[in-house]
């Protein structure tokens, strides 16, 4: 079985029945990481181009490794070292990367739109690996599977997202697959970090995070990017901590046995202190486990076997 | 059959035959890339490096894809992140790659002449990515290959090459290289850009790209690099581009079957119009899938199979 | 055979016969690299993380190499175009390459104990590629090995280093390991770069180099770092060079058979003049061959084979 689509741009264009198919592939491909020989042949002679126009460690790797442990070519290419600094718009990047016949491009873009744009001109398979503030989908399918392998489904779950949800592709992405799920979700942070019209997305909004503890099953932290202090969205990193931060302290006020996601980086002792990071309802690292199964099937899922 | 060289320096150094060998090598791997698979075990256990001194997306990806496809390891590095800085010699750099048994260096520098020099120390074939404003045989090899795959052959093939011919090596591989194998070469440019002596090369020189452009079979134009401008090499982009570009009015005046290439990145609406870089006569994309097949074809010659 | 160990994070931590396995290790291997299809089975579906957070050409280089001669998958990140810059812990860096479930992280850090933290946290192998000024430690094997190769063994042999020592990690990584294998060490170097309590290490130490050569057997050169130098640690690259630089005059004190080594790269006409670097007793492109046979030989015995 495969997906319908050549690509994978967002959670939006995601039908239920396709998230349950990536995310019981990824289950399939969880155990391989975990051999002794981490590799598969099923992708041998594909080649999957990361065309990162974002710094990123995590996200790269992530992609780099399944495509290798599947056994396809994986070339990395960085805006640091790449043409785009000669001026080339990003359709004719893409257009020549196609012309070297790759299977799939993995593309992390600041422009909202950016993989939409150059799937439309592409043959190829085009997954969305973050762009601008708009989506990052095999965060949120990792962030699903994460929580679906815990508590056996996701529908009627509570998820609680707390920080940035203005600026953050983790937040939307996750909003529209968790909601699509069944899962009922809330978003929590401060007003200026609340985008106009949040709850057309069909989920709840909140300023108080301490009273929406206690009603959560999942609560998902969001990186505060320091940089953006200098725009005043929030008065001083203390404060902030001191309202949406996740201690020990509020951590009381949920419920015993909820999850807790954060998808990385984590500012220690800002949006979450360390005894939360490192506790044992804390399931940063297992995402990132996930992360690498949710992309090998997507890799599968768009690319694998025989082209129909 | 195999290249009686050791290494690719530039067109200068071969023999028609040669180029002949390898155009036709190139043919025969084109297909490779058009497979399921997309790979051929020729290769394996070969070690190429791609050593690039000057940032490049599209050449270095084009190696790096023609050795995997190939089966062979590809090492990447750059000069930004490589001990250069540390003030290392050009030719300690190489000698201490060979020390790493390595079967290719493939290199790409600005100071003309650098890989024919690292080519005298090393024992590994060597190929030249580009060096100044001297050759990039590879390019130019890949160039001619198009155009004998659409016009059957070169001799006899009138070939206008438009832009800044002093500061190309594209331009320069692409005389020594069309000529050699019979076809005729004009080159057309701002007196400014054009190179004392030029004629020498075998190539007919003018500035008056309209009257010319009735007689080509091929019109290349080269890329505008406009960092230049500052060195007032022509007055504005606009100027340049109303003289020396390539738009729907101009090409009313060549030939209608007349084939565009531009090694790129191309500037759209300096030296080449969106609608001729993307119309039907354009071949811009086909010298990229070329480039894959061409790379393949000179790693298989140089260091394919066993030793002699 | 394995290492007992899970990580080589130095020379200090390693027994005497663990030295020797490593070396004898290295030796079948060495050979690999000399096939015309370089490339053994052993460690296929490994997943080998290179953390680099400084820059190198060389030694990143030669790890992946051996990597990839292994049939190991090799994954580079440098901390150019890594999450450092946002603000990640090192820790927290390492737990989330752990997570993807690489089998060996090689790191490289400026800070003196880097490797030894991460490796407390990982599960993974953990080889220290370098860290501050602490330690060097497959440096230092592959020194001894180039030493061993040549004069059949290493007790007894007679090692004069020359140099920056107080800053080198391949100074100390290499009094260590030779003065642990039998040989006899002698440390050479101006008195402000060198180190208080060096001679509690088990070595010689002297100002004098001159007087010191005709008793080496091996003399191994260490590289000025020129941009130390505003440090004011000598008076002047040209005093420095005539009191601590090996040249054929000196050279004419020393032993006909002398060895000579450097880590790289060389500074020429600095530490080391051209024609001694590129003369019949220089091993430095030899220690760059051996380089990559120890890599391998380390990777096969932290993570060769199945896991007991």
């Amino acid at each position: 079985m495969k997906l319908k689509k050549k690509d994978l741009l967002g959670i939006e264009g995601l039908e239920k029945e396709e998230i349950e198919l990536i995310l019981s592939t990824a289950a399939s491909f969880k155990e391989v990481s975990t051999r002794e020989i981490k590799k598969v042949p099923t992708l041998r002679g594909k080649t999957v181009i990361n065309l990162f126009y974002e710094p990123s460690t995590r996200t790269r790797t992530s992609f780099e490794i399944a495509a290798k442990r599947m056994s396809a070519d994986a070339i990395n290419i960085s805006v640091a070292s790449s043409s785009v600094k000669k001026g080339e718009t990003l359709r004719d990047t893409a257009l020549n990367l196609e012309a070297m016949n790759p299977d799939c491009v993995v593309i992390r873009h600041s422009s909202s739109g950016a993989p939409h744009m150059i799937a439309r001109h592409l043959k190829s398979s085009v997954i969305n690996a973050g762009d601008g503030a708009h989506e990052h989908p095999s965060q949120a399918l990792l962030d699903m599977f994460t929580v679906k392998e815990r508590l056996g489904g996701l529908s009627g779950v509570r998820l609680l997202i707390v920080g940035d949800i203005a600026h953050s592709r983790v937040a939307r992405s996750n909003i529209l697959g968790f909601t699509k799920m069944g899962a009922s979700v809330t978003v929590c942070g401060p007003p200026t970090m609340m985008p106009e019209g949040i709850s057309a997305m069909g989920c709840s909004v909140s300023h108080d995070m301490e009273a929406l503890l206690k009603d959560a099953d999942v609560i998902m932290m969001l990186r505060v990017q320091l940089e953006r202090q200098k725009e005043a969205l929030f008065p001083s990193v203390r404060e902030y901590s001191r309202l949406y931060g996740l201690d020990a302290g509020k951590l009381r006020k949920a419920r015993k046995d909820a999850l807790i996601l954060h998808p990385g980086p984590i500012n220690r002792g800002v949006e979450i202190s360390p005894e939360v990071a490192d506790g044992p309802w804390s399931l940063i690292l297992e995402q990132v486990t996930n992360g690498v199964a949710v992309r090998m099937a997507l890799f599968y899922l768009l690319i694998g076997g025989v082209k129909e």
